[in-house]
């Protein structure tokens, strides 16, 4: 298959850099196809802005979405933005890699999603959730952090990560365009811990590699369980 | 008070900016000083970045919260993010004000949260929620999105908005650092409606704004609740 893995940390050296790493050569070796953006060694703009398109279909008002759309059809969307579609659409399995900051991505993935995941080829019209434009393609979430997995939950003083703190990202982003969101694989209180309890962590992430194929993505929104205004069925 | 206004859209004639402008000019003639960061007309960067320190505690390995910490205390730290230090400390009352891009902020008002909300003032240690280092000031999240009311909320198609999307902001940062987070000021369908139903929205934000001092803040963790591990004491 091929992977393409979005990678965002501003230390090559770090251990999250490490797992992206890991992902790298280890589906390499498996086989795959495996792209990476590199989004601090490849100096990207996460800014969206006017100058992302060669050409406006309204010059004189910005209405980012819309331009998003128009750009990629004339094939006029900046070159930066450009390469990075190719690779997502190619891609079978997609990985985010980065650390969590401020329980969300860094800004430098925040923008690769603002600018990346484009209007009209994404999501557009009633083309969201299972019926996103990106479905049929998986998607996995690696991150590090320095909390403790006892400080996520319920009762817990963060309350739930995966469908509390993640939402607008696994729900909102990922899930919204169409992918197949699995299971995200966590590195709890890295920068605290003992080379021994990295390694462990290291070898979970190989493990749950090796297995990715059968993995069971997260259960989110159908289409078909809302009317056209998107008022639930269950509730008329 | 002294009011402290984030914004972040990249087109100045929007009605997101709008919303900013009636703030700024409203609680200016009701007496109050307001300073403006408008972070597209900065050109503000927002990527966290081994170049926002002077000098590094650890120069060969970057911890970004550690070189805050450090970098602060001597002084180092970037003059763009001393600027809005000097901003934020300053302030009783602080309002983001940006379009919500993928349930979230712009990745250049993330790349504010990122670089600006400092380990070391803004939290750190046991320092956090109730106890965060910016407790005694409110802050005030005003945005505008393309979705409709009705599309949030527990059977909705998105789900819970205040405390489902929104919740690594409202709860996972603003509340983190010890700000008083009051109800959001929300701008739904906002690129879809009638010059009249824009200006009913400025209406209700001009009188939601008269009355900001008798709002009540949201509810969210106190540190006394949990142990010393951050166990919930209810649960022992």
């Amino acid at each position: 298959m091929n992977v393409f893995i979005v990678h965002a940390h501003p230390e090559p050296q770090s251990f999250n850099t490490a797992l992206m790493t890991l992902a790298k050569e280890q589906l390499s070796h498996a086989g795959h196809n495996v792209d990476v953006s590199d989004l601090y060694a490849m100096n990207w703009n996460p800014v969206a802005s006017a100058n992302d398109f060669a050409e406006r279909k309204s010059p004189d008002y910005l209405v980012y979405a819309l331009e998003q759309r128009y750009s990629f059809e004339q094939q006029g969307i900046a070159p930066d933005i450009a390469a990075e579609l190719v690779k997502l659409q190619k891609a079978d399995l997609i990985i985010l890699n980065f650390p969590l900051f401020w329980f969300s991505v860094p800004a430098i993935l925040k923008g690769w999603i603002d600018r990346v995941l484009i209007s009209g080829l994404c999501y557009g019209g009633m083309r969201f959730y299972d019926q996103g434009g990106l479905k049929g393609k998986k998607v996995l979430v690696t991150f590090t952090l320095g909390g403790r997995e006892h400080m996520f939950g319920e009762q817990a003083i963060h309350g739930e990560l995966i469908d509390g703190m993640l939402r607008p990202l696994l729900r909102g982003t990922l899930a919204y365009v169409g992918l197949e969101v699995l299971p995200p694989f966590i590195g709890y209180h890295v920068p605290y811990i003992k080379p021994e309890a990295r390694q462990q962590i290291l070898d979970d992430y190989s493990s749950y590699l090796n297995n990715v194929d059968q993995l069971t993505p997260l259960r989110y929104p159908h289409m078909d369980e809302f009317d056209a205004k998107l008022y639930p069925k269950s509730a008329t």
